[in-house]
C-alpha cells in the first residue's frame, strides 16, 4: 500500500510525537502521525504528573511558544503545586498529578483538531533515504509512505526489553508490544547507538491502602495552571500521600539483590541517576534509614495508585514483599509490579540545534530517543523538531533557542554538544540564566518568537503586549512614586524592617526581603494608582519580580560574563579532584573520568553544573 | 510471587470478563480479575455499538439480572435506536452506538466500585489443576495465584493471527499481543480445540468522509435506554451515515481475491456467517449490485468512523482503493485498515450448562473461547459463568435459565446441546418462544431470579412488584370495563375501524390491529381511571402489549407443545431437500450435511429454526 505523500510524519504518539505533530500541521506542513496503536496516544507510560522543578519551567515554555503540553495538562489534572515558593521566583516550579485516561483522550481530541494532521496506526520498521536525505518509511504491514521529512519519537519502544527479577521479555511499554526494524536501519545508515535503561515503580489498589498512616499532601489553596491561554482552573483537588521506607523494607529488597538484573549484570545500560530505582537508593546511600514514598493517585475517580519513589525491578515477589513493611501499604495489592525497560538511543551530538541529524537531511530526532528522560523533556524536543522540519520544507529559516532564552535552549546545547551517556533530566542548576529563565515570565521570553514562526495567534500576542506595557508602566509608577515616612514606616515596623528617615522611592522599600507588593498598597497614593488601574494578579505578580529581583538578575548576567571570561583557562594535568568537598558527586566523578584540560571543557560536561565550576575555580585560587 | 489465594479468577477483561468478574465478587466471593493491558478493560474489539435484533434483548436480560452490561451502555451511548418497531414487540430490539474510550472507563469504574473484586496486571499462560479440579493458574510473569474456580474469557486472544492480505501476524487485537499457552495446557487436560476466524473493517478519518453524499441515520427522537435501573435518558446523539457499494467497487475487490488469506487458503477457520466480510458478500451473493455500508462514529468528540459492513481482510491496498469508490468515501484515509483474525476455541459441547467444564471442576468458559461472536453473547456467558462459579463455592445451586425464560437460556442450551462450528450469534429465530422472551418484559422473566440469587437489590424487586401490581391492575380494568358505540365509534371510524354494534369490553377493541391504548383515553370513563392512576408510560405499554398480543403469546405456546409432540416423527433418509425453498440457505446446507434422521435432531442443529423445522414439516405433509 502507498499512502499519499506527506510534509513531515511523526513516529511515535507520545509527548515528543504528539507536540511534534502537532507544531508541524499548526505551521502548515502536511503531517501525519504514526503510531503503534492509536488508543494510546499520548499516554503517560510512568508517573501521572507534569512539571515539577525545572521541568515545570519547560512546560511553561512549551505553552507560551504555542505548544499543547500546558494545556493538554490543564484540562486533565487533579493537583496542582507550585513548588520552592520558599525560595527565590527562579525556583518556583508549577506541578501537576494528571488524570491518565483523560491525559490520554485530551491529546487526542486535540490532535484531531488540527486540520493538515493525519493518523494512522502501524509500526515504522524502516526509514527511506536517497543520497542522505529522507524519502520516506517502510511500516511493519507493509505501507510505503513518502514524505519530505520524518521525526523519529520512538520512546523506549525500540528493542524495548523489559526486566522483572530473572524474567525479561520484549516489551514497549508494559503489556505492549516493543518496536524493530528502525534501529538496525539507521546503523547501517551510519548512526551510532546505544542502550539505556529506565523504571517504574508498581501500582496499587488504592482500597488497600491505609491512608491514616501517611501524611496528606494536598494541593496549593489557590492552585494556578501551566498555560497562558484561558484554560479553567481547577476547582477541586486530589491528595497525594507520603510516607517512608525504614531498616526493614531495605532489608527485605537486598534479599532481592542477587536476582535483580541491575545488580547481577543483566542490565549493562545505565539508568536515570535522578530518578533511581529503590534498590539503587539502598544500595548507593547506605546509610540513610529511609527514603520518602509518595502515593499519587491515577485519576479522578480510579482506585490505582502510583507509587512514587518505589520504582524497580526487583523479583516481584521481593517488590510486595518490601511494598507492604512500608507504613499504610500493609495490606497492599498490587494492580502490576514495577519494572526496568533497556531501549534502544542515539547519542545526541549527531544532531543539529533544530534537532535534525547530521547524516540525514529532513530526518530529526526528539524524546527518549536522544538519550533524555521525562515527559518535559521529550514534549520540549518534539515541539523543537516539529517546527523545524515544517520551517525547513518552506525553506524559511530555523529556530533555535539560545540557553539564555529558554530551558529548551539549554537542553538542546546540553545534548548535542555534550552528549549524554545516562539519561538526560533538566535541573535548573543546568542552567546558568536561571533568575531570567522564570516560569513566570515564560510567555515574555517566547511568545513573541512564537508568534513570528506562526504558532502563537495574533490575539494572544496582542494580549502579551498589552500585559507587558501594564507591568511596564506599574513599574515605572513605583519606581517614580515618593512614600513618606509618616505612611511608610507604621508598615515596616509592622514587618520588622528598618523604619526609614526620609522620604524615599516605593522601589527602594519593594526589594527588602520580606516586603511585599501588598503592603505598600496601605500607602495612599499607591492604592489610589492600583486601585484606578485594576491590573490583573499577574500583572502585579511580575511588576513585583522584576523590582524585588531586579539585583539579583543583574548579578546573574555578570557572572555569566565572568564564567564566558574564564572559560579557556586551563586545569593542570594532575589536579585532585577527589580534595573538591562541596561539588556534587556526579560532578567528581565525570571530572575524574573525563579530565578537562580547560574550564570551558569542563563546564560542557553533561552532570557539571555552573556552581561545581565556581568551587573548582576557587579550588585553582582563581 | 505468589499472590493470596482466591474464590475465583476470571482470566481476561472483555464483556464476557468484566460481567463474570462483576457478578462473582457481587455474589461474595473474593474475586481477581488479570487482564493482560489494565487500560484495555472493557475494550470494543469491533464495532462501537451494543444490541440490536436479538441482541438488544440480551442486554436487557442482563440488565434484569443485575449485570452491568445495560447500564455501562446507557452512560456512555451516542445514539440510541429501537430497531422493528414496524413488527410485534417481539422483535423490537434495542440498538445503541457507543462511545468507545468512555464505555471502556465506564467499565473499569464499575468494576473498581466493586468491593471483593481485585485486579491484576499479566498474562496467564497456565491453568493448575490437581485431580480434575482447579487449583489456580500461572502467569507469564511467573506468579502461581491460587483459586477455588477459574473463568477463561480469552476472546480472540489465545494464539490470535492476524492477517491483511498476505501478511500474517501474532496479535489479540491490533496493536495488542496474543496470549499464549493456555490453549496448550488445556489439551494436556484432554480438552478438544478447534480455530475460529473473525474479522473487522477499516477505520477512517472522519474529517476526510464527504457525509453530503450519504443517508443521514439519526437516533430515535424519544431515545430509550437499556437498563431498567435510574441511568439517564439520552439528551443528544451523534448520527450515522448510510451509503452503499457498487459495480465498481466489487470488480476492485475481487482484484484482491488471488491475494485473500479467506480465498487462497491461509485463513482455513470458519468466519461469523451473519457478519461476513465485504469480499464474502460479493463472492457469495455475486447477483447483488450493492451493500449497504454505515459509517458509525466512534464516540461524542472523535472523528474516528467504524466502517460497519466493510469488515475485510483484503490486501490494504485494495481495502482503501475499493473504499474510495464508494459515495462519500472518495477522498478517505484510513486510520487504520481491517484485518481478519484468527484464534482458538473450544467446542462448548465440553461444558454443562452453568458453562462450568466437563472434565475440569471448577474450571468456566464465557464468551469467544465458546465459540460465540459478539459482545452481548459474550456479556451473557460471563454472567452465567459468575453467577455459577461464585454459586459452587457457596455450595448453593446452580443458576441456569431455560428456553422459554430468556435468550440467553436459548443461548447457552444451543451451545452445549448443539455445539457449533462457525462463530454462533443470537437470533430471534432461534427462540421458540421469542412472544415471550420480549426486551420489554426482561425485569418480569428475569429480575425475580436474579433477586433470588443475590444480584438484584430488594428495593429494584420491590420496584418491579409494584410495577406489576400496577400493570395487573389496570389490565383488569380494561378487560372489565364496557364502552359504548357513541363515545367508541367516532374512534374506530378515525382509524378506520369497523363500528362497534353494542357495548363491548375495552379489551376486544384493544386488540384490534390499528388501535392503541391512547386511542382508548378519549373515552371518558377509561380517561377518569388513567388520569386519576397516573401509570408510567412503561406499565402503559405492558398493558397494551398483555392485551394485544395476547392472542399471539398463548398462540405460540400452542405451537411450542405441537413442535414438542412432533420432535420424534423420522425424516426419510432419501428425503431431498434440495426441494425446500422456503427455508434458508443455512438450514439447506445443514439438514443436507447431517441428514437428521428425526424431526427432533433436525430442530437441534444450529442454523436450522423453528420456522424451517414447519416448512420441513409441510413438505413431509404433516
Amino acid at each position: 500500500m502507498i499512502l499519499e505523500k506527506y510534509d513531515v510524519i511523526v513516529v511515535g504518539a507520545g509527548h515528543a510525537g504528539c507536540e511534534a505533530a502537532a507544531a508541524a500541521a499548526q505551521l502548515g506542513s502536511k503531517t501525519l502521525l504514526i503510531t503503534m496503536n492509536l488508543q494510546t496516544i499520548g499516554q503517560m507510560s510512568c508517573n501521572p504528573a507534569m512539571g515539577g522543578i525545572a521541568k515545570g519551567q519547560i512546560i511553561r515554555e512549551i505553552d507560551a511558544l504555542g505548544g499543547l503540553s500546558g494545556i493538554v495538562t490543564d484540562k486533565t489534572m487533579i493537583q496542582f503545586k507550585m513548588l520552592n515558593l520558599s525560595k527565590g521566583p527562579a525556583m518556583w516550579s508549577p506541578r501537576a498529578q494528571s488524570d491518565r485516561m483523560k491525559f490520554s483522550e485530551e491529546w487526542r481530541n486535540q490532535l484531531e483538531n488540527i486540520p493538515n494532521l493525519d493518523f494512522f496506526q502501524d509500526m515504522v520498521t524502516e526509514i527511506i533515504t536517497d543520497q542522505h536525505k529522507i524519502v520516506g518509511v517502510k511500516t511493519f504491514m507493509g505501507a510505503i509512505i513518502y514524505s519530505k521529512s520524518v521525526i523519529l519519537t520512538n520512546g523506549t519502544f525500540l528493542n524495548g526489553l523489559i526486566h522483572i527479577g530473572e524474567k525479561q521479555f520484549g516489551g514497549g511499554r508494559m503489556g505492549e508490544k516493543a518496536a524493530f526494524g528502525i534501529t538496525e536501519s539507521l546503523i547501517k545508515l551510519g548512526f551510532e547507538s546505544g542502550r539505556m535503561k529506565t523504571g517504574t515503580p508498581p501500582r496499587v489498589d488504592g482500597r488497600s491502602i491505609d491512608f491514616s498512616k501517611m501524611e496528606e499532601q494536598k494541593g496549593d489553596t489557590d492552585p494556578q495552571k501551566f498555560s497562558y491561554t484561558n484554560t479553567p482552573k481547577l476547582k477541586k483537588q486530589r491528595s497525594c500521600y507520603i510516607t517512608y521506607t525504614n531498616i526493614k523494607v531495605h532489608e527485605t529488597l537486598k534479599e532481592g539483590f542477587e536476582r535483580s538484573p541491575l545488580f547481577n549484570g543483566t542490565i549493562k545500560s545505565t539508568g536515570p541517576r535522578y530518578c533511581p530505582s529503590i534498590e539503587d537508593k539502598i544500595n548507593r546511600f547506605s546509610e540513610r534509614e529511609r527514603h520518602q514514598i509518595f502515593a499519587e493517585p491515577e485519576g479522578w475517580k480510579t482506585i490505582e495508585y502510583y507509587i512514587n519513589g518505589f520504582s524497580t525491578s526487583l523479583p516481584d515477589d521481593i517488590q510486595i514483599k518490601a511494598l507492604q513493611l512500608i507504613p499504610g501499604f500493609e495490606n497492599a495489592k498490587l494492580f502490576r509490579p514495577g519494572y526496568a525497560i533497556e531501549y534502544d538511543y542515539f547519542p545526541p551530538t549527531q544532531l543539529k540545534n533544530t534537532l535534525e541529524t547530521k547524516i540525514i537531511d529532513n530526518l530529526y530526532f526528539a524524546g527518549q530517543i536522544n538519550g533524555t528522560t521525562g515527559y518535559e523533556e521529550a514534549a520540549a524536543q518534539g515541539l523543537i523538531a516539529g517546527i523545524n522540519a515544517s520551517l525547513k520544507i518552506q525553506e524559511k529559516n530555523s529556530f533555535t533557542l539560545k540557553r539564555n532564552e529558554a530551558y529548551i535552549g539549554v537542553l538542546i546545547d546540553d545534548l548535542i554538544t555534550k552528549g549524554t551517556e545516562e539519561p538526560y533530566r533538566m535541573f535548573t542548576s543546568r542552567a546558568e540564566y536561571r533568575m531570567s529563565l522564570r516560569q513566570d515570565n515564560a510567555d515574555e521570553r517566547l511568545t513573541p518568537l512564537g508568534y513570528n514562526i506562526g504558532l502563537v495567534s495574533e490575539k494572544r500576542m496582542k494580549n502579551l503586549e498589552e500585559k507587558l506595557k501594564k507591568t511596564n508602566e506599574c513599574i515605572a509608577f513605583i519606581k517614580s512614586t515618593s512614600i513618606k515616612q509618616e505612611e511608610t514606616n507604621p508598615i515596616l515596623i509592622d514587618k520588622k524592617s528598618t523604619p526609614i528617615t526620609q522620604t524615599v522611592k516605593a522601589d527602594s522599600i519593594l526589594v527588602r526581603p520580606n516586603i511585599k507588593l501588598k503592603d505598600l498598597e496601605k500607602i495612599n497614593n499607591i492604592q489610589n494608582y492600583l486601585y484606578a488601574h485594576n491590573y490583573s494578579d499577574e500583572i502585579l505578580e511580575q511588576v513585583e519580580i522584576k523590582i524585588k529581583y531586579k539585583g539579583y538578575i543583574d548579578k546573574e548576567l555578570e557572572n555569566v560574563e565572568k564564567l564566558n571570561r574564564l572559560e579557556n583557562i586551563k586545569i593542570p594535568s594532575n589536579f585532585d579532584y577527589s580534595k573538591l568537598n562541596s561539588i556534587s558527586t556526579e560532578a567528581k566523578q565525570k571530572l575524574i573520568k573525563f579530565k578537562p584540560e580547560t574550564i570551558g571543557q569542563a563546564s560542557r560536561i553533561s552532570g557539571v553544573s555552573p556552581s561545581d565550576i565556581n568551587v573548582l575555580l576557587i579550588y585553582m585560587g582563581r
